[in-house]
Parts: structure tokens; C-alpha cells; sequence
């Protein structure tokens, strides 16, 4: 094939694609122009945004080029807002939209439904959504088209993730972290990302910073990210392609040098991955003016160019003209089907980007061979009777784990893996790191099976990739800090909640958090380090994609996240200490326990049937002073009748019509009783238990003490006294709320406020937790 | 005086300040080491850091050296976390610490409380805290050292605010997009950030990213933000202290030169301003090893590098040994003060870092000359008689604040001023922009009072650091990804609520939000921008920091926006919409409205002083949709006393003790009532409005509809009829809870039943929403 004749086709399947896009943005009808346009072939309302989608296309056009002259198994990620027209385009081109969509045919009323979904209500966003076949990465949030691309390849040594990085974009935060993942990449077991960097230059309504700075400004830049940067830039559509055409050889070259001089000759010191600068005008190929203004290659093409082509004339035969522009005849058959020298552009079956696999992960997911928790179980005799750091626990769990499933399955964390006390999984895997790795380093590696860096954002972001591309995956993070990326747990959500909706979309894992070096204990920390809400950000998501789970200890922890690494397609929020802790229950207690989510410690309660009081409890810190608790009740008040309750799984607490783990009514009385008080001991803000609670018949008797942003630089028990949770308070809560106990009681809760007060000014004096004299073996419950 | 001299004064004050450090971290008496250290003398819990506090004491030391010679206002800002031990330590040795501290005298007296209190319950944390004199910055969470000093630079022209960037926070995204920062500065009125990257090599487990990658790539990156870096490297105390006393005067020099060649010359075109690469050991001057294993110069030195002082003789002997190396008897006289020679060194009065008045914004601030926000406001003959844009009308409120504030106040967005509808502010003034400006830019300029960058992080950090330095503003932002911030939102909160507490540091004004294309009205973007959880997130925060309001219409967002304005030391959360909606209140009805928080509106209501139900509602579209319940009501159940509710502060839902604008129980029945159902309409995730009420009388009769988590591309009506907002379902809801109403009750609730499902098919086919017929202007309330 001639050079001329290549460039020629290149452009064909272009403009077919661009053709596409403006079309699905302003017609509902007369799709192939087979007569003038008039008002009524538009749409009514016109939403939707040009100016990204001829560069998105282009980088489309040219991979599959590549792909289809190498067998390249590549996939691309829009980065740029509002690429959804593009990929729509694209995939009904590659004949995938007609197969998973099979009312939107590849023809003529195909096209004509295809136009008229886009943007409509309902129909399809203008963002590269869920729905869009080939996509893990939606594009309506900026900023982790890069971190979502890495960890698409990461233990897929084969595949190409292309990342088109919009100039946008290009200044959030999160984007910027995440070119630094390079330092990450394991060229002989991972595949490789391509950042396409495009630069037409403008946001929504500003010039963009990339485009703005002296171009060897730029380019330092990007050396300084470690890529070499490979410059395709003009507005000359044949140049263009003969320069992208090249650029995409070059780049698809330098990747395999590199990774056969790593496969092949061990040289894996890392050197400067390719990408491309791709410079051309935002909006391309639409209306250069409008009205006398300047609109291509301007920031007034971000949207739509052409605003009034329903009862403008003027404007609607410019839009006539834009689209005959695209050469329609020449493209598409009588029937509206893509000519067939069109199509011998297109990768067939699984190789095309909107068919690839790796994009629809849950077809490739493999469940992860976990061992039984138990294995990594601690001895527990009786209750409180030994202690453990839970985390350090999980941690040798977590490395069977890693040792069953050395290839799909990652650990992640901003530089917390060993503070968060999981450092046992070094014993069988390294940190991943492709910097320069010095004699004085510790289980650092080119290879392993631990992603660190001080960035949540790329953290999250890898493991989304990660997971939307079939693979398992654990994020543990201090408890505080977890909140950076409340917005990319949105994201990922809404993600999880539309394509539960897809039937084409196979479940993927679940996203798994273990948020660690939790509120109540940053004895060093202080204030800045104390928040617990993450938990409540999460549980505004969709009912059926989030899950909560506060283990007490460290045979429920285990118990906890074997059920949360089993799982598929939600969010696990696990929220353990890392603190030496007492045991309360032995395997199969915890086994059994966290199976109901809450129940009642028989062990702990007094009162049988008929308690006075239900004391009531969810986290690990919540439940030592409940159980304290309830040592200082027996003691002074043996007469009151406890029922003691732990909660492991907050969302039982809901009712089962608004989450599906919720317990029913009965199923709630019977544990939380229709009239007697309950006083509970929660780990975050309390409001969370009354906003899940408030529907059930004893709510108005819930008594519940938590967090309430009181924090600073001090000890545990400190902590638990400036926010009124500790074992003191919740005994005079009791008292309180519990009626006909008489004046002894009186003298009890005396009791209790002057060993708080005493209790106080030893903690602060000693800057240490005061000793447990308790013994917590109590006789079997049910007695008075 | 000689360079010998000089550098020895220097290299006195860092023996000083790391001798102070020291002593911070491990010792409750003995300070002055005036006899051998004994165990009683360490403290009994070791809670501290050492690694970066070496090399913040070096910037500290050659920071005063400069400010004294040259007479420069500069600031330090210590990004790395844990800086608090050098933080404190030089505001020790300049005397400010005693001057807010009376307790802590500059004597050995004060050394020894000043080096108990550190770590210690309720006494100074590790991080730089507000608590620290001198400090705008916490440095608990990582990422805002670059963003907190631009924001404090601006329209400060004199002022250096030299930002330590720890080589781990260099790997956040946050910090990264921060670096383009210098593209917005001016530098005629604005001040200059002086960035030090400090490599000292380790985060808590790992080696930092920029320090092993080639030397080349990373000076490479660092021009590519546009620095040109002054490298100063070494392990030689008086070799690197005559570095970076070159470096520092030359870094002046360069910042000097480019503010005159644009203020004596107008050369405004952006250079490389200068920064200090400086590559010092971690733990630098701390031990070598210990019990064998390297710990200077590696990750071990990051926390306590002796971990067994008190019961291991060696450990404490390798203590003494350090602390005695830094020869404090030469230091500190017999008294404990620092010996004169020590303190010719610093600078005096204001000059002080520790003292200086812009990092104490309270002392700086003048509140803003507002106009009455009425001289903005739309007429309105009747409620709904007419339309306006909201956030239009209040661009032209802001210009004029803007207008009469040209140096105290800017205006903070993502790129979405214009797309929020502010633009009025650029009849009166520009976008700071100091890369390349075209022709066909608009409203840029290198000076002007609107600040956009597409990262929320950067608006954020630059708005904090303007406030805390005493100036006033506003960030506006999309609903939906104001939760990118959540987490710097919940560090601004913490610092407020802290400062509260210190009687030397005076208010600085509000950090005010205003969420606009909000998630009712996503016509185009779909899903992805559906999101209005900050206000559950913000009102975690403590009560008496965070205030939430949801102005119903353009008079009422004035009047909101102008009481934020003119407040001080909170966090103001304004939620309002961008597209035109009716107005419902004339100024003088805005202003009483708003300044009760919430209120019965007469004019929609029905029944008097004893309502068969009340409808309530707050934020813009659950008000017209409640209205339009009120006509169908009226139209259909006309016998339905209804009382109209509407609420614009919602924190008045709250009770008095949980909130300071919380109403009282009386007050609050008196309008919701004790007894008669309550239907609520409400903008968010409805479980918000049962968590603030959940203590009120007649909360078992409140019935919430809100925000659902159901979300697509479509029109504003089909969004609340996927959430069973609209105004069928609340005539349906009070239908189904107001008893009594017999047979033709049942009528029109399936007469609703049919219109919801008729309405939702027009919506959906048109793409639009329903044309509203109704006429809004009822008989005066009160009748039936």
C-alpha cells in the first residue's frame, strides 16, 4: 500500500468518526443527508461538546492502525472530558455498539438511533460512560485516565493501554501525581501505557497551562515525568496523520525495545517510556468562525459551535456544510453501512479497542484462591485472656494470600504497608519500584506484589484500574487520609452502580479499603489525623454497591476481609486497629459472628430475655469500653440486667428495604428490643447510628456516644474521655437511661465521675493508656 | 565579618535549633544536660519525629540570616509532616514562643516545659499546628505547602514565603499541581514562594520517588514547572551551610531582579523564579547506627531513632552523646537563654518568622466594604411572576464587591466562573494569567481578582492561604466535585476550630463556598456530576465552625452571600442554581427570610394556625417542586391545610445545643409542629434532614425526599422523578398521610399517579421540561 494510499484511508476512517460525533450531537433524524437538513432533523435541545472529540478521534483512527498491522492488544482511555461521541463513534464502527446493543444496528436507522440517543434523556451521556463498550474510565471526573491506565497493565505484560491525557486535565492534581507511576512499572511482567498528551489549548472558557508555557518548558516537563515526549502538531489533516502515523510506529517500537532488552537481557534499569505530544486544534475540522467569531481552535468550540441550527438558517446550513465536509457518501453505503475499504482499517473480534476484554474485566476475573481465615487464626481461650495487633495478624494472612495468587492480586498504599503492620507479606513478595534501588533498601524490587507511593490518588487510581480490568486487589490507608479520594470512590460507585445495570458487563472484584491507624489512636498525631467519616461519605452511595465492617478484633478482622476479598462488585470499607488489642472470640465465634453481622455476646450479658439495658457496640476501641463497661456495671450495679451487642456489620443496622444486608424489623427488635434504652458505643460520628436506626420501633430509647471532633495530641483513653465515649460515661448513660435503680445507683454514677476524673489526670500525667486490671471471663451470660 | 564567622554563627543557631528538637523528643528534665542523663529523665513514652527536622532547622537558621542582613517580610511554610519539633524550637530561640506562652520562659525553666510538652497528652503535636507561632500551614496531611504560600503571596508584594517541599509530600497530587502555581502570580502586586525541595531521600518506609530518579530528570522536571534550581548538597555542616547561604542570597537576588524588571520596567513576562534543590541526609547529625543498622541517612530516621533510652544504658548513652554534640554549653548561658551571639542571628520584632503578622491573617484583616446585597437584587412583583439566573445575579453583586475591595479579595474557581454565570466580575476585572495571553483570549491578564485553574487543590490551597493571611473570598465550584477537597476542607475546619480555642490569634474571615451546577440540573453531564454529599461531609465538622445554606431563589442568594461575606472564622456552604428559575421573594422579604434561617411562607400556605400538613423544603428545585405540589393541592384537595416551610439555613434544623444557629425545641414546633405530618423536600440525600432532626418533637411524623443516588443524562424534571421528588409524589405523600380525606383523596392520588407517568414520557421524549402553566400568585395564606 502506497504511503498516500494509508494516509487516504486513515483520514476516511476520521472523518467517518468525526462525522459520527456531529452528528450525534445535533441530528435526530435524516442521518445521512440524503436531503437538506431542516429544523426538524435536529435535535431540540442541543447538549453535548465538540471541541475534544477530532483529536480522541484521530488517536482512535491511528491505534487501530497499529493494532491491526501488529495485533497490538491495546486499549485507550479518554482522558478529556466529554469524549463520549468519540468513543460511541468508534465502537459502532467497529461493529461492537450493534452487538451489545442490538436495536442501534450498523445501518441507516442503526445510525439514525444512534444520533438520536446521545444526550437525550436517559439515552447516552457526553461523557465516555459505563455504558460505552471498551471503557474502564468515565471521563466526567479529570484526573485519573494515567493511574487507571497503569493499573490496567499491571501482570498484563501483552497489553498497550493508550491514555489520551486532555491539556485540561493535564492541571488537576491527581493526573499530575500519577506520571510518576512509571517509577512503578515492571517492564517484564507488566505491559506498558502510552500517554498521548493532547494539546488543542483550551478548557471550558481559559487557554490550558501546558499550552501556555514555552514549549521546551513543556518538554523538560514531561523528560522530568521520564517519557520522551514525540511531537505531532499541525492543522494540515494529511500531515498530521503522515506524523501521528509515524509517531505511533516509533512509539509501539521503543515500548517493545524495552521490554524485549528487559525480557530478553534482564535490563530492566528504567529509561524513558515514549508518548506523544499531539498538538492540534480544539475543535478541528468543525466551523472556523461563527457569527464573525473565531471558534476552531478556540475555547469556544469546547461545547456546541453552532447553537441555533433549528431556527437559524444561517447556522443550519453551516452545520449542513460541516457535516457534507465529512464526505458522508464516500464513507457510508446506500444502506448507511461503513464501506468495506473503511472497515479493513477496523481490528476484528477481540482486538478492537471497544471489544477488548481487558476493558470488560469481569469477563477475565478469576476468582482469588483464598485460604480459610482460620489458618491464620489466633488461639483465644477466653475473652480478653490475650492480645494481638489485628493488622499484624491480617498480615499473615494477606501474604497466603499473595503466595496462593502471585499474578492478579496487588496490596496498595501511600507508604503504609509496615506502619499499617501488614509487613508480613514481605516475606513473600517486594515492593514494586523501578527507581534506583540502593544496597541500604529493604524488599524493594523491580517485581512484587506491593504498590507504594505517597500519592491516595494513584493509589486508588491503580486499583481501579486494576480491578476494572479483572484482578483483585486490597487498599489499606490510614483512616484520616482515606478521604482525598472521596471523590474518586464516587467515581468508582456510580461506576459500580450503572453497570450492575449491564448485563454485558460481568461483575468485577470488590474495591476493598482497610482503614487503619483509625481516629482513636494517633497518640502522636494529634487533631489532623482524627476522622472517622469516611464511613459516611460512603454509605450516601447506592445501598447495593457499599459495605461497612468494623471487626472488634483480630479473629474478626480475618473473618471480615476473607468475605470482603471474596466478594464482587462493591465497595468494602473495613476499618481495624493496628494497636495490640484484646482478643474477644475464638475462630468459630468470629466465623459465626461476622456471618450475622451483629449479635449478641452471650458472654458479656446479664438479664437473659429480659435485659434492663442494651449496650450496644461497633469498633474496636467502642467495644473495649462497652465491655469495660460492663465490668463497672457488674461490679456496682450486678442488679441491672445488660444485654450486650456487637456490630461488625453496620449496614444490618439499616432495614432491609434500604440495604440488602439490612435487618428486618423483627429480626432488629429481637436483638435491640422495642422498649428498653440502648446505650451505643460507635467508632465514628454518632449521627451515622441514628441515620441508619431511625425507621426502627426503638429508636427513640438509642442513646448513642462517638466522635465528636474533639481530638488532639494524647492517649487512647484520653481520646475516648474528650468525646465521652469511654467506659466511665457509658455507665452513667445507663444509669441514666434505666429507671428504678434507686439511690445507690446515684452513688455509682458518683463513683463513675470521680474515676473519670481521676482516670483523666493520670492518662495525661503519664501520657499512657491506664492498665487493664480487668478480668473479662465472666460467668455465662443470662445471669443477674 | 568573616565567612568563618558567619558561617559559625549559623552553624550555632542549627546546633541550637536540633538541640532543642532533640530535647523535644525525649526529654522531661535535665534539659541543659547538667549532669548525666538518667532514665527518669527520658520521657516515658518516646512520641516524635526526627528525620526532616534537621533540614527545617537548616532553612529556619539561614532564613533568619537572610531577614536580618536584608531586612526581608518572609514566612516559612514547613511542608514535610512532622516538622512541629523545628517549628517550635526556632520560635523558642526568637522569643516569640515565650512572648504567647508566658508559662514557657526563654530560660532552662522554660526549656524544660517547653521540651515536656511536646508529644505529650494535650500538649504540642509532632506537625506544624495552629498552635505553632509563625504557622499557617499544619503539615498533618501532606500536599498544600506549594498552594498555602502562593494563596499567602498574593497582593502582598513585599513578601518572600519560602515553602519547605518534603521529597515525599513531592509525590502527591495535590503538591504536583501546585507547582504551576507560579503561571498566576504577578509580580508587580503580588509577593514571591521561594520552594525548597528538601531530599533528604526517605518517607516513613521508602525511598522517595524524586530522589532516585537521574539528578538530570528530576532538575529537568522542576524547569519544567518553571524553576530554575539552585542545588545545594552535602553532609558537611559548614560546607553546606556555605551553599546554601550563597544560594539563599542568590535565590533574593533573582526574586528581586524580576519583581523590578516588572515593576520599574513592565516587564511582565513570566522566568523561571528560583528555587533550592537542598540534599541533606535524613536525620542529618542524628546517630549513625544504631545497635549496628544504618539509621542517619536512611528511612530509620524518620521517627524516634533511639527507641530504648529509658531502659537501655547504650541507647541512652548514644543520646547524651548526640544531644552533648551539639555543644549546648556554648549555646545556651547558665540561665538556659541562648547566648547573645546566638541572637544576634535573628531577626527582631515583626521580622521574626515566629512573629510575623501574616501568619496571623486575624491581626491583618479588614473586613470588606460591602454594599447591601439589595443593591443588587431583582424586583418581584409577585412570587414566580418572573425568572433569573441566581448565580448571574449575583456576579453582578460580586463585581461590585469586587469593585470596592481591589486588593483584599479574590474570586477562586476551576475553570467554571464563566460556566457558573459570575462573568459580570469581568466587567470590572480579569483572570490572573501569567503564561502566554493571545488575541483571542478574554479578560486575561496578569493582574486581576479571578483565579482559575482546573484543580480544585490549587483554588483551595490559594484561598486558605489568603485567608489565613488576613483577606477575604470565595470559591465557586461544581456540586459534585467540591468532594475533591473534602479532605483539605475537614484540615480548614480542624484549623478553626483549634484557633477558636487561642486567644492570640483573631478571626480571619469565612472560607465560603458557592456549589453551583448542582445535581438537579445535569442536563448534559449525567451521573458522573450528581453528587450533593459535601454538606453531609461539612457537617460533620464542628458545629460551631460549619454553616450550610440553600437559598431558594436569586434575593435570598444575595442576601445569603452577603451575610458570608461579611463573617468571620467559618465555613460558609452556599448551594444555588446557575439556570433560571423563578424568583419567589422581593429584597425585603430575601432579607427576613434569610435572616430567620427558615420560615413559613404565608403567601403558599393554607390552614393557618392548624395545617393538616406541613411541606417543607430547602434548595432551589425542591422549592418549585413543593410549590407546584401546593397548586395541585389547591387545585385538587383544596379542603388540605397546608403550611409552606421553607429553609435556607439548614443548620437551624439542628437544636440549640447542637449547633449555635440551631432553634430551639419551641421554636421549632411552633413552626413544624408537634403532631401534624411533615412532608420535606429536600435537596440532597434526604437521610441529612433526619439526622439534624431526630431529637425534635415531632420527628416520627418527618418524611424526607431527597436525592436517591439515581442519576443519567436527562432533563431536570425526569431527575426528581427519578428521585420521587417531584410534586406528583409530594401531593402523593400528603395524600398518604394526611388522614381522613376519604374517597376522592384516593382519586387524586391516582389522578398524580397518571400525570407523573405522563409527564415522564413527554420529558423524555421532548427533552425537555414540562412548560409551567401554573400561576404562582395565591390568595393570602391562612384561608382554605
Amino acid at each position: 500500500m502506497t504511503e498516500e494510499h494509508e494516509l487516504g484511508r486513515l483520514d476516511a476512517w476520521w472523518r467517518a468518526a468525526n462525522y459520527l460525533s456531529v452528528g450525534q450531537i445535533y441530528l435526530r433524524d435524516n442521518p445521512l443527508l440524503r436531503r437538506p437538513l431542516e429544523p426538524e432533523d435536529i435535535k431540540p435541545r442541543l447538549l453535548g461538546h465538540w471541541g475534544t472529540t477530532p483529536g480522541l478521534n484521530l488517536v482512535w483512527t491511528h491505534l487501530h492502525r497499529l493494532i491491526r498491522e501488529r495485533d497490538v492488544d491495546a486499549i485507550l482511555l479518554a482522558g478529556p472530558g466529554h469524549g463520549g461521541p468519540a468513543a460511541v463513534a468508534n465502537a459502532w464502527l467497529e461493529g461492537t455498539y450493534s452487538e451489545v446493543y442490538r436495536h442501534i444496528g450498523r445501518d441507516e436507522a442503526g445510525m439514525r438511533r444512534l444520533f438520536a440517543q446521545f444526550s437525550a434523556p436517559g439515552g447516552v451521556p457526553s461523557h465516555v460512560a459505563p455504558e460505552t463498550p471498551g471503557s474502564i474510565h468515565e471521563g466526567g471526573e479529570l484526573g485519573y485516565v494515567l493511574s487507571h491506565a497503569y493499573g490496567a497493565v499491571l501482570d498484563n505484560p501483552d497489553l498497550v493501554a493508550v491514555a489520551v491525557v486532555g491539556d485540561g486535565e493535564f492541571e488537576t492534581g491527581p493526573l499530575a501525581a500519577s506520571w510518576h507511576a512509571d517509577k512503578f512499572l515492571d517492564p517484564v511482567a507488566d505491559g506498558a501505557v502510552l500517554p498521548v498528551l493532547h494539546l488543542n489549548g483550551y478548557k471550558i472558557a481559559n487557554p490550558t497551562v501546558p499550552a501556555r508555557i514555552p514549549r521546551e518548558e513543556l518538554l523538560a516537563l514531561l523528560r522530568g515525568y521520564g517519557h520522551e515526549a514525540l511531537t505531532v502538531e499541525g492543522d494540515d489533516p494529511l500531515d498530521v496523520h503522515r506524523q501521528l502515523l509515524a509517531a505511533m510506529d516509533a512509539a509501539h517500537d521503543r515500548i517493545r525495545e524495552i521490554q524485549a532488552a528487559a525480557r530478553d537481557h534482564g535490563d530492566v534499569v528504567r529509561r524513558p517510556w515514549p508518548m506523544i505530544l499531539l498538538v492540534t486544534p480544539k475543535g478541528w475540522t468543525g466551523p472556523r468562525e461563527v457569527d464573525g467569531v473565531p471558534v476552531e481552535g478556540t475555547w469556544r468550540a469546547h461545547q456546541v459551535p453552532l447553537a441555533g441550527t433549528r431556527e437559524n438558517p444561517a447556522h443550519r446550513a453551516q452545520l449542513e456544510e460541516w457535516l457534507r465536509s465529512y464526505r458522508p457518501e464516500e464513507l457510508f453505503d446506500a444502506d448507511g453501512r461503513p464501506v468495506p475499504e473503511l472497515l479493513d482499517l477496523a481490528p476484528v473480534g477481540d482486538r478492537r479497542t471497544s471489544a477488548n476484554p481487558h476493558a470488560n474485566g469481569g469477563l477475565l476475573r478469576r476468582p482469588l484462591d483464598l485460604p480459610r481465615f482460620s489458618t491464620a487464626a489466633v488461639e483465644v481461650t477466653a475473652p480478653g485472656a490475650s492480645t494481638h495487633e489485628p493488622t499484624r495478624v491480617l498480615g499473615n494472612y494477606l501474604a497466603e494470600v499473595i503466595r496462593r495468587n502471585p499474578d492478579i492480586f496487588r496490596l496498595f498504599g501511600p507508604d503504609e504497608t509496615a506502619s499499617n503492620r501488614l509487613d508480613a507479606v514481605y516475606e513473600v513478595t517486594d515492593k514494586v519500584f523501578a527507581g534506583e534501588i540502593r544496597e541500604v533498601d529493604e524488599h524493594l524490587a523491580p517485581h512484587g506484589r506491593v504498590m507504594e507511593i505517597l500519592s491516595e490518588h494513584t493509589c486508588q487510581g491503580w486499583l481501579e484500574g486494576y480491578l476494572l480490568t479483572g484482578r483483585h486487589g486490597l487498599f489499606s490507608c490510614y483512616e484520616a487520609f482515606i478521604h482525598l479520594v472521596d471523590s474518586m470512590l464516587n467515581q468508582h460507585a456510580k461506576w459500580l452502580k450503572t453497570t450492575r445495570t449491564l448485563d454485558w458487563r460481568p461483575p468485577i472484584s470488590s474495591l476493598n479499603y482497610l482503614l487503619t491507624s483509625h481516629v482513636w489512636r494517633q497518640d502522636h498525631n494529634g487533631f489532623s489525623h482524627q476522622d472517622p467519616g469516611f464511613i459516611d461519605h460512603v454509605v450516601n452511595k447506592k445501598a447495593e454497591v457499599v459495605r461497612v465492617y468494623l471487626p472488634p478484633d483480630a479473629n474478626t478482622l480475618l473473618a471480615t476481609m476473607e468475605h470482603c476479598l471474596a466478594s464482587s462488585h462493591y465497595v468494602n470499607v473495613v476499618v481495624a486497629g493496628k494497636q495490640p488489642s484484646y482478643d474477644w472470640l475464638d475462630p468459630a465465634a468470629a466465623d459465626l459472628h461476622c456471618a450475622r453481622g451483629l449479635g449478641i455476646w452471650d458472654w458479656a450479658s446479664s438479664g437473659g430475655e429480659d435485659p434492663d439495658v442494651v449496650l450496644a457496640c461497633a469498633g474496636d476501641v467502642p467495644t473495649l469500653e462497652a465491655l469495660a463497661a460492663v465490668s463497672l456495671l457488674r461490679e456496682h450495679l450486678p442488679e441491672v440486667g445488660v444485654r450486650f451487642v456487637n456490630v461488625v456489620d453496620l449496614m444490618r443496622l439499616q432495614d432491609e428495604r434500604e440495604h440488602p444486608h439490612g435487618l428486618g424489623d423483627a429480626a432488629f427488635d429481637a436483638v435491640f428490643t422495642t422498649d428498653r434504652p440502648i446505650v451505643f458505643a460507635y467508632h465514628g460520628y454518632p449521627w451515622l447510628i441514628h441515620r441508619l436506626t431511625y425507621r426502627r420501633t426503638n429508636h427513640h430509647n438509642l442513646h448513642v456516644r462517638g466522635y465528636l471532633e474533639e481530638g488532639t495530641t494524647t492517649t487512647p483513653f484520653d481520646m475516648v474521655m474528650m468525646n465521652d465515649l469511654d467506659r466511665y460515661h457509658l455507665v452513667m448513660d445507663v444509669i441514666d437511661r434505666v429507671p428504678g435503680l434507686g439511690s445507690r445507683a446515684a452513688e455509682v454514677r458518683q463513683l463513675m465521675e470521680d474515676s473519670r476524673r481521676r482516670a483523666r489526670a493520670w492518662t495525661r500525667e503519664h501520657g499512657e493508656d491506664l492498665p487493664e486490671v480487668r478480668d473479662w471471663s465472666w460467668p455465662a451470660g443470662g445471669d443477674r
